[in-house]
């Protein structure tokens, strides 16, 4: 799929099949969000792979637009080192240049996917680090339910010219 | 170019030959940030395409990372609006989902460019919401500095297998 049209036709997708994406297919999606750009090119990102059901089920228990986790069949968990990158602020943004990669790749590679967020939201903080054990410099800064579609959305034009301001504001 | 490989073989390119972008191209490249998911599809971001000169040197004046600006022929500041999404991580998320569309737009169309940080560093912020004159509720996230490339890099392979974990950290 050409980058243009994935990127203008990509859609969060909520409804799964159930299948289980492969790992290769997860290697794909990793080495795109490995690929993302970083202030100072520090990569201080780390990504966490979640198969497992019931680990899959605590999540989704614990997020509140999360509750496809268990039927996409697999989570991904973009997390940020602030040991890596202090300035807790830039760590989001490369993270989420990641996470945008592996929504990007899911969506060129046939899969679906969608972005549920985590940070800044103190409680799901705090919960997904407890259910996945983060050390205490880690921050988990998104997650990825990603699986095999079972909804066909059209794409979304959401271009808006009262949003586009040449030279000053 | 297909996606996959747009994700994998994008650097950040600083020096370019100065040949300015065209509208058309500028347009693309916007198209593709207006697409970038957003928490609850608040699609929260604002657009300034800057191709002055002067105020091309003004911002690279005011970042230290940014000398390349006036060169490249045009800056794309992507900013985020606190009035439609009041939680600023979640903001800055949404616009860097909205830069990375961008970069890898410009890439997939043979442009160049470069991810300046602005958010959160409170210099750069307040300097760009100046030169830009930015009302209070708008918040300067990043600067993309876009034009031909006049450099060549080859992919940089940033997999890192330490980095990645499954089930648990």
């Amino acid at each position: 799929m050409n980058v243009i049209d994935a990127i203008l036709t990509r859609r969060s997708i909520r409804k799964f099949t159930g299948e289980v994406v492969s790992d290769e297919q997860v290697n794909t999606l990793l080495k795109a969000g490995f690929q993302a750009p970083s202030a100072h090119n520090l990569q201080p990102w780390h990504f966490i792979v979640v198969k497992d059901k019931e680990t899959l089920e605590e999540m989704a228990a614990n997020h509140p637009y999360a509750k496809m986790l268990p039927q996409s069949g697999c989570g991904i968990i973009v997390c940020g080192d602030s040991n890596r990158e202090a300035r807790v602020g830039f760590l989001v943004e490369d993270c989420s240049a990641a996470i945008q990669n592996i929504l990007l790749a899911a969506h060129g590679i046939g899969l679906g996917a969608v972005w549920c967020g985590i940070y800044p939201d103190t409680d799901r903080t705090a919960e997904f680090s407890r259910i996945l054990n983060l050390p205490g410099n880690i921050i988990p800064v998104g997650l990825i339910a990603v699986g095999y579609p079972d909804e066909e959305k059209a794409p979304q034009d959401r271009f808006d010219k009262t949003k586009i301001h040449y030279e000053k504001w």
